[in-house]
């Protein structure tokens, strides 16, 4: 067996340690799959005395991150500080400079300097693997990479934030309201203190964006993704959604076409009988739809120190094996340049409610809007009537296909209505 | 970009042709992928006058594939000719003694001679690939090899084969018999004239085989699996299964324990609420569980043109980028000598349905024979009440667990009785 792959680990908080642990229990196994052993020599974390629940002992430690880079005595560096700036970009622009392959899970870094790391990495030959940075332990960087290599990839989508599919699924299993979810997850810990960057979807679309420059073979580009959070959806929507033989999911979906790539985050209306509407609580799924293939699915935890580690430390095996696939999945070279499609052109079929005062002529109103707007509706629901004079209801409305600057601009004219007395809520149905 | 890399395609049947279809379908993003163009220059198959819908002009032909094995002018043998003897054997070990790396689709050549194929390979430095050989397009060679690499697997399982997904799921949702599905099944082309191979579930247990010997890092050992097919399923057991919250599935299910591995193929029952509870049709789904990941689960077209020359290409991608794996995950001397767990030893719930004289003390009888068996009941169901004297009605039983050994014990014995008129039908109960 050859000499050990030495391997740096910046950063120590859940997933760092996760990966010191999973490489110390499964050493034996690891070594048998990787073909030489795994060895952390090096360590970095702001706090030296911070007890992780892993031994540390006879390990180098260096509170400059970056500095550990430079160390002859690390092949690899691991990545798992966190966030798009400051430390993080630091150390994997150091380690790439100094030709050391890297392995991160920092999906804000991949998703906003990408396609200039992938460059970097690229020019030295070295290896930048990140399948961490997506759905956790699933392997979805590799399927798409790798696995599904041979296809011309029509859509890649996906539950990708698990915080946000277990307040949707709390919501509906126990008829919460929003607030009173994200409440409960954050109590559980499924949720951060300042939860914004799940719930606003924007940790999603890092996701998302990675997956789309991977499935079209195009840089990373984040700032072309159009991104909702949940905040939106409410209890009333959900149970409407059940009742229309629905499922609400936050999903990132990219699609490519003849006209080019576009890639949204937003609360999706799934059919009951699709394969993602049963993925629940803080599971995560990725589906790939390939010519050739046709849909894959994909699910596991999208989330946790054991899955990430997982990830993690599948990409160090095929580093200490010498598999290498180029970043974006072809050379910067061959990227495509497929431009973006603007959200206002996104076509799809809508669900809207609108919470009306409960007087007769309403629905001609909206009715009359929609048609203006050349959208045909589907279907139109009023669920109970107003008790006292003066009380908003409910009305739901799905419509048939139509383009996304059409529906804004009706749903603009809508919320003018004088009987239409909250903001309405619109919800894009998805086929999937 | 490099030179091509040279395929020689052995067989040009469903799988062959569609390899050569894709190749030049999806030609300039396969040579992104793969750093350089994949180009097919030598093929063989029986009758060189058929129409295969795929040009082979300017394509070197052989008839004896093997001796295609020893042309300079080919850098790999894709060997789609199948079976597990004759023509495609000879064709892989003169490939692999000739040096050049081999990827296949046949399950039966790696399940019955993988280990000493692995070992040839494994020696002159070539890779053997066989991403078509299980659940055709999904990347599931790939996610136990690579993706879960940092996992020690408890459980490998899934649902194998699409004929016996799709026969079992037309039982359901049409309430037909067993044999009128797999009338219908042939007469779409679902099912092969002489059907044993699919619904005996020898096709599901040869990739059970592979999948375990890669979950588990042991050679492939296909005679210790024990495998029972779907012939025995009736409309009657579809039904009784649904009212008890479950849905029969054929399942290949390999778990490992500190006593050894244990696999088997057969008619499963899993909770409905279960995510492979709900892969219908032709869909194939295989789910790992690792100790540091979790549940992963991977579903998609297990058949198919599309699907197997999606996993073929990949492969030859792979090899185009110089990615290369060890046959069965890990080298010969690292593989582990894990002793099989016979059948008997299985430890389980069970569904029993017995077919009854409906007259007193018939229940009482097998009661007694199961308390005798140390087997402890869960729950029993009778259906209906004869309407003629004499005539036989289902009684269903379910156990807590118990052992394989005894269960089969007291079902010789409950076969035996005077009241109980046909042969007993078991299926597993597994939580998955």
């Amino acid at each position: 067996m050859t000499r050990p792959l030495a391997v740096g680990v910046a950063g120590l908080g859940t997933v760092g340690a996760g990966v010191l642990r999973l490489l110390a229990e499964n050493a034996e196994l690891i070594a048998a799959r990787a073909g030489r052993p795994i060895a952390v020599t090096a360590v970095s974390a702001r706090d030296r005395l911070k007890d992780r629940g892993v031994p540390l002992s006879g390990l180098r430690w260096y509170v400059d991150a970056a500095a550990r880079a430079e160390d002859a005595g690390v092949d690899v560096v691991v990545e798992t500080i966190g966030g798009a700036e400051g430390a993080a970009r630091r150390l994997v622009e150091a380690a790439l400079a100094a030709g050391k392959p890297v392995v991160t899970a920092n999906k804000a870094l991949l998703a906003l300097h990408g396609r200039q790391l992938g460059a970097m990495a690229e020019s030295r030959g070295v290896p930048l693997a990140f399948e961490a940075a997506v759905a956790g332990g699933i392997p979805a960087i590799k399927a798409l990479r790798e696995g599904l290599a041979a296809n011309r990839i029509r859509r890649v989508a996906g539950i990708l934030n698990g915080t946000c599919n277990h307040i949707l699924t709390e919501m509906r299993v126990r008829g919460l309201q929003f607030a009173e979810a994200l409440h409960e997850a954050q109590r559980l810990g499924y949720a951060e203190a300042d939860p914004s960057f799940d719930i606003d979807g924007i940790d999603a679309a890092h996701k998302l964006a990675i997956l789309a420059a991977l499935a079209f073979n195009r840089p990373v580009d984040f700032s072309a993704l159009h991104v909702e959070g949940i905040r939106g959806v409410s209890a009333v929507d959900i149970a409407m959604a059940e009742a229309l033989g629905y499922r609400i999911k936050l999903l990132g979906i990219a699609t490519q076409g003849p006209e080019g790539v576009a890639a949204r985050v937003h609360p999706c209306m799934v059919p009951l009988a699709s394969p993602i509407a049963r993925v629940d609580g803080v599971f995560n799924a990725v589906v790939a739809e390939g010519d050739a293939v046709g849909r894959v699915m994909l699910e596991g935890r999208g989330a946790g120190a054991g899955p990430t580690a997982s990830a993690v430390v599948a990409d160090l095996i095929d580093i200490a094996r010498g598999r290498h696939a180029p970043v974006w999945g072809a050379a910067a070279s061959a990227l495509s340049a497929a431009p973006a499609i603007p959200m206002q052109r996104h076509r799809g079929a809508y669900y809207l409610r609108l919470m009306v005062l409960d007087r007769p002529g309403v629905i001609a109103d909206v009715a009359a809007i929609l048609r203006d707007g050349g959208i045909s509706m589907e279907s139109m629901l009023q669920r109970g009537r107003g008790e006292a004079a003066g009380q908003a209801v409910p009305v739901v409305l799905t419509t048939h296909e139509c383009e996304e600057a059409a529906m804004q601009a009706a749903l603009a004219r809508i919320a003018q209505l004088e009987t239409v007395v909250e903001q309405p809520s619109l919800i894009r149905i998805e086929a999937l």
